[in-house]
């Protein structure tokens, strides 16, 4: 099966369950508007190309893996998205979950979707492999490095710059490459740089983005860093040392790759993936 | 070491690890705030009452077991108190979390918690019972039938009061029985009618408070239910009703209670305990 018809299919086996007998009808429709339809899926695109890369012995923890890394990123846009964060009414090209559904709703379709994320993992992984998983996905979603650390610290007076983005964003993709080896049985460890390097690549991109293109192209409101005073990499190196910078990651990604049995396959389907992170409107700014 | 003590320390061990190297200031002051000093520690001691009557054959996956239940008990009061639901400024006599720390550092908080309740389990519970302990868990505070699913039918126009109770309130005492026995390497399943008395008779007590306790006693505001027209028993089948309901339920409670080593004195922890459900404003309008 396509890579990317087994992440929808986890996804979509995963939100049935929550919606499963007893749930309350307008939570069970906010839960599947906030997954589907998705963004380019492109963690657990990662997660399962770095299974596949070591192996992919046991497909269904490789699932449950990449499922659970888009129902966490999904549940961090829900919440990222509220009034009292970026007060976003938009998101994927369409309201956003508390545009559409309410404040309270929003707020308990990202508990219910992290809470989901665990269970899937405990329903469908391998069970030597579940505590691993379940460590590599705490570490990437909570404190004191996640996602919710990541975004408790535009809360400060004071934000130590690396940690900031490592962990707001680089953590969940390091989430989903040492899930992906941890899923088909592979020491997760030598898997971190990979994901380190790809987020902070995928930050750049967002950074560009951000400053290069309009709210239409995005799905999502524009200059929300500048809004925001939030740090953003095209505004401190410029648009041309932000494209180095994002070169210089992609190939550093590339040198990581640990030894494996679909090294090469791995490295093209990275090198592809991350050329999507690269704005079009970089083609312009270059010319 | 008594039964307050392990829960206490191990509550301590699980945040002192989302407060680590990295951890934002403010957030890893709100999760221990949010956490300590606790309340009566009910669903905690119910799940090491339960361990402790199987034969509590792995303390530390109790443990892990009674922190997991009380920090997603914390997680879904820190929610529950936000502006869009209760809009609580107390909560255990002290400013509640978003009222101390601001409404970002709330909802992230509850996030970081429940990540923390899966984490915690992850590092400390044998792994031959992960999988059942986090599927227990995820059933108690997920959708469809957990704590989140309870909230959300307060979003509902037409609430079905046994589903709303059952997720709102009981679900977490299920958890927290079935967790104990799960944790001592016991079949859960029995100790799940144990769970839905005491969670019915919490609430009934609840319900009870609601309309006979001042609010300094409580330490939260009263009268939310009559404020927000939720179901209230008390309300529903009066006082001396709602005393007779409760009584019914211990009853129930107690009779429920599967054959095991502790029988005995687990019967008489449990009585013990449920009497302190009982407001002690009942004596006057019994009497």
């Amino acid at each position: 099966m396509p890579a990317l018809d087994r992440i929808e299919q986890a996804l979509e086996n995963a939100v049935l369950l929550a919606q499963g007998p007893g749930a309350p009808p307008i939570l069970a429709s906010a839960l599947h508007y906030a997954v589907f339809p998705g963004g380019h899926r492109i963690r657990p695109h990662l997660c399962l190309a770095v299974a596949t890369a070591c192996g992919d012995s046991h497909p269904r923890s490789t699932d449950a893996a990449a499922a659970a890394v888009e129902l966490l990123h999904c549940a961090s846009l829900v919440h990222d998205d509220l009034p009292c964060f970026d007060d976003a009414a938009m998101r994927r090209g369409k309201p956003s979950v508390h545009a559409q559904f309410g404040e309270p709703i929003a707020v308990l379709t990202g508990d219910a979707l992290i809470v989901l994320a665990f269970d899937y993992l405990a329903r469908e992984a391998n069970p030597s492999e579940l505590g691993r998983l379940i460590s590599i996905m705490s570490a990437a979603v909570g404190a004191p490095r996640g996602i919710v650390a990541g975004q408790a610290w535009e809360c400060e007076a004071a934000v130590p710059l690396v940690d900031y983005h490592d962990a707001k964003t680089g953590a969940l993709f390091v989430g989903a490459t040492m899930a992906g080896a941890a899923a088909a049985g592979a020491d997760p460890t030598p898997w971190r740089t990979l994901g380190q390097k790809i987020g902070e690549a995928y930050q750049v991109a967002d950074d560009l983005r951000d400053v290069l293109c309009t709210a239409e192209e995005l799905g999502k409101p524009i200059g929300q860093d500048a809004a925001r005073t939030r740090p953003n990499a095209a505004a401190q190196l410029g648009v041309a040392g932000a494209k180095a910078r994002l070169e210089q990651l992609v190939e550093a990604a590339l040198t990581s790759i640990p030894d494996c049995p679909g090294r090469t396959a791995l490295c093209a389907a990275i090198e592809a993936q991350t050329r999507q992170l690269f704005p079009k409107q970089l083609a312009r700014v270059a010319a």
